[in-house]
């Protein structure tokens, strides 16, 4: 499927840790492809980040420029992407507090996503208000940039549908299409598991390979990673679905061909575990020392990151800025202009 | 009770309707004397007017300048108190987004002011998320201010115990008090009853007496006035308390003395409801009458109207942004500087 290029996309991650392979393969590749054809935004969602982090928000704090700094190392130029902080965009807070006034409780609490979501991090009677109402501030993002091509896995579906709900309230209210509705860009691609094969990735849970790795801390990771239990000796024949070494391989190796020779053979039996790290092993190293190499570089000149971000930032101000006037017209509320 | 001259005071109302004699009695009157001790702001709440008229904005944008135009008539005067406008405030949807993090939905869900609220309302199933997450953005509008003191009735202590909460929260992630906890001014002055004695005062039920009423509308509000059902011939002794006009008379006649006598003789027999509401509507005229023509003046010059908000606003810009700064440095997201 092929998209109209003045299409708008928006991304952004939540700033509250390291970002791994799994970004990389599930979208930061492809925002390096999407910023060569479309106008792209990604957002460093930092205030989303703080909904479930409000309490020790140096988890948000502190990860703010590593995040900018994995951008750039993978190849998102911020000459063709705009790069942007959430928390430094007033306009995302004030189009937040104009759309909680037309989403109720009882829809955000029917959201499949945040319901999944509520249940996995088990708040229980802890559940801080901002999380909840955060479908409504994701859907100040995407508005405040024009945005109309989300890029989103499945599950993340109910949430532009919010977004959409909200886009039609506003436009019923102004009446006139002030905001644009958006469409999901699927991904084809499927999420890369954890090193574990078990449980979501993540760099605390210690299954995730992150963008910055050391050499000794991927070595670790691939030598710990979880394969076909039942494959004891080299000569029986090994299961390669489930196994996480040829679902990296399969992500990652630039030889698909070659790729499928090694599974036929593991599967045959007569190929080590040993082996297919090995392979594994030194195509994740080859990936990324130019992506650390880059990444430190940028980390040891932080005024410069900064100087980046705040570049993009203030780009993303005017655009928000303009959308938020025409909604606070919609309401009657440019009174003063100012 | 006196307390230090350098308490700073916040108070404000939802800009959804004409001021009216109750406001007039219960916090108008109130504020004119407080600008001559403390340094005050006044909120003109139309973000929060939204909360419950996210369909019917217009009833919010409407009485914008109607309301200034009343805290203008009745003497508030814009040299000694900042009289500003929510929306046009950016610092207050930023610290409401901030704050949502600290504050659990079932603690919303207590608050009893709101619960009482959402009660009254019947919103049902339609509660919007704006409208139960008001406390938190009411903790903004008077931590963005520095205020110490807020003048409130008994019912609307939650809402000052759910601030000071969010501010001991947002002290202990900053390491140290960059926000002020603050105490009500609550007021002796009983609440001024409907005309018809029976429901909440309001311009919609056309049982309130606007400060703008026509002489004309002043009269048939007297007129139609509850007084003692039982007191049907003068000669008859009639009861004072529940009787609606005596209560306007306890609040707003400035001869106590001859209120006084005027309810012994009515108790007594020999009084007629004719002669006490004539006295009231004479009162009533009398006051009425100079508000209602600096308000026509005020409001004939809309430019200027909007001139003393935007400078007001323009003013508590600046102290919000100040407060705001403090809180995104102690969340650590003042990264950009912007």
């Amino acid at each position: 499927m092929t998209y109209p290029q003045q299409e708008k996309i928006l991304t952004g991650d939540r700033a509250t840790g390291l970002l791994h392979l799994g970004h990389f393969v599930g979208s930061l590749s492809q925002r390096v492809s999407l910023q060569e054809v479309y106008q792209q935004t990604i957002l460093v969602a930092d205030m989303q980040g703080l909904t479930d982090n409000g309490n020790t928000p140096e988890k948000v704090s502190d990860n703010i420029l590593n995040v900018v700094a994995d951008y750039l190392a993978v190849g998102i130029d911020p000459d063709k992407t705009t790069i942007c902080l959430q928390s430094a965009l007033p306009a995302l807070a004030e189009l937040t507090q104009f759309y909680s006034n037309l989403v109720t409780v009882s829809r955000l609490e029917r959201n499949p996503t945040v319901k999944a979501e509520i249940a996995s991090k088990q708040f229980g009677r802890s559940l801080p208000a901002g999380f909840l109402c955060y479908p409504i501030s994701q859907a100040a993002d995407i508005t405040a940039f024009n945005a109309t091509l989300i890029p989103v896995g499945d599950d993340q579906l109910p949430m532009l549908e919010q977004t959409n709900e909200i886009v039609r309230k506003v436009n019923s209210i102004a009446k006139r299409k002030i905001l644009t509705e958006c469409k999901p860009l699927l991904t084809s691609v499927p999420r890369l598991p954890s090193t574990d094969g078990k449980s979501k990735m993540s760099k605390s849970m210690g299954n995730a390979i992150t963008l910055g790795a050391t050499p000794k801390a991927i070595t670790a990771a691939v030598k710990a990673m979880y394969t076909d239990p039942n494959h004891l000796r080299i000569e029986d024949p090994g299961q390669v679905k489930g196994n996480v070494v040829f679902t990296y391989l399969d992500a990652l190796h630039p030889d698909s061909d070659y790729i499928n020779q090694l599974k036929e053979r593991y599967r045959q039996g007569g190929l080590g575990d040993g082996t297919t790290k090995k392979i594994l092993e030194e195509c994740l190293q080859d990936l990324l020392a130019p992506i650390r190499k880059k990444r430190e570089a940028f980390l040891d000149n932080k005024g410069e990151l900064a100087a980046i971000l705040r570049k993009g930032t203030l780009l993303a101000r005017e655009e928000s800025n303009d959308v938020l006037q025409r909604v606070k017209q919609a309401f009657g509320l440019n009174l003063l202009d100012i």
